[in-house]
């Protein structure tokens, strides 16, 4: 893979396309970027910014608060983010959260798609759940697709990656369960929202959703759907559950 | 561009990649071809198939049933797709609807990206709003990817364009209308849903929402969410609205 100097500042440092096992990932755009540089100023390692980009002053003022180093590459962005519109790029390190026992959780079974990981951690935030987990194997939390999904909502909340449902559930015994299934035996309805002081929901995969083994682990639920459709889209039940348990 | 010829079948007939202003559109992939079939077989002109496909006789008999025409054609639904796993097509008629004055209604103002209309014509029929409206300028309703990604939805459900908000109302001038704004008058909780016989649910923009005029279109209603994130997607907000309104 070739790879590109940096042109200015640490002559040193390489930066290149993402990777999955590398140790950092991008956010494309400036609006993660600057959900970024907001929420984990200290992982950040830098900012590039394209030379035709409009907020220059305010990202400036930015990262110099957070003695963030700021680079104009306009080659580099044009080949991280593959699009025309794309002026600012943040590189940052890979890590990783502990997740709070006092509080409401998001676990996700093998979700398998970058953009609906994105859009369910936006969704998560946006109904006030800051703490998500994603049982492996996964799509890639730390991948620019889905950071840029997720309008840097990554940032703002706590994740953990674990190798098992079982691995999750020790960690957190307080937390009551509700898993999200077609066959689920509660129906969740406005006025038959379940009530419970600490709670986690827990979806599956968008294809084949969570297995019946999770019918005995906690309550299932079923949110009211037509014949009509297959199933709704994983991101919708996420939303309806994260909205109904929410608002009770 | 380039055209293929049909290489079995009616000779004159030429399959063209999609067009916004032809008159014809695809299903790709086999789960919404089965959909278009069951629900609007008088549009179908044709079925292609690929010679690897696995479930032949299932769709043969679907088209002997319907009579219509099946054709093999491995090269010209690879140039459709673009994909690799793509094995069935079907072509079909552009058509449009009658809504029901008797029956709730969701609009959508200048939907921008297909992927999000696709996904909200399937939750708008997995919650059972099976008349839709889009006013234009908005997404295309037709192309392969919002068939695509409406998991043939779109065939379920009565659909109409409109060139104005204004065309809509003056045509469903029974219909109780709920426009969903950031600024929205109304909190919508699992408790406080308002209560209409007959409603049209409105949504805007993805990057812009409504416009304020819609304030005084109506009851304005706001979903609860955490200033942590700039908004909730669209699609999220449609699914709430639609399962909230239909759950009462």
């Amino acid at each position: 893979m070739k790879q590109d100097r940096i042109s200015s500042g640490n002559q040193e440092q390489q930066i290149k396309p993402y990777k999955k096992d590398g140790d950092y990932s991008y956010t494309l755009g400036a609006f993660p970027t600057y959900e970024l540089i907001k929420s984990r100023p200290q992982m950040v390692r830098k900012v590039l910014v394209d030379t035709s980009f409009t907020d220059q002053e305010h990202l400036k003022s930015l990262c110099r608060e957070q003695q963030i180093p700021l680079e104009y590459n306009n080659k580099l962005i044009m080949k991280l983010s593959d699009k025309e519109n794309c002026y600012v790029a943040g590189v940052f390190e890979k890590y990783s959260c502990t997740m709070r026992a006092d509080k409401p959780h998001i676990v996700l079974v093998n979700p398998s798609n970058m953009g609906n990981l994105g859009t369910i951690l936006r969704t998560a935030v946006g109904f006030g759940i800051f703490n998500l987990a994603v049982i492996l194997p996964g799509a890639d939390i730390y991948h620019p697709k889905t950071v840029r999904a997720s309008m840097g909502a990554l940032f703002k909340l706590n994740f953990h990656l674990y190798e098992s449902f079982e691995e999750y559930q020790k960690e957190f015994p307080g937390h009551e369960i509700f898993t999200f299934m077609l066959n689920g035996e509660k129906t969740l309805t406005l006025k038959e929202c379940p009530k419970a002081e600490l709670f986690t929901l827990v979806f599956g995969n968008e294809a084949t959703g969570l297995d019946d083994s999770f019918l005995r682990v906690g309550t299932s639920i079923f949110i009211p759907q037509s014949p009509e459709v297959d199933s709704l889209n994983l991101t919708i039940a996420v939303g309806i559950g994260a909205y109904a348990f929410m608002n009770r």
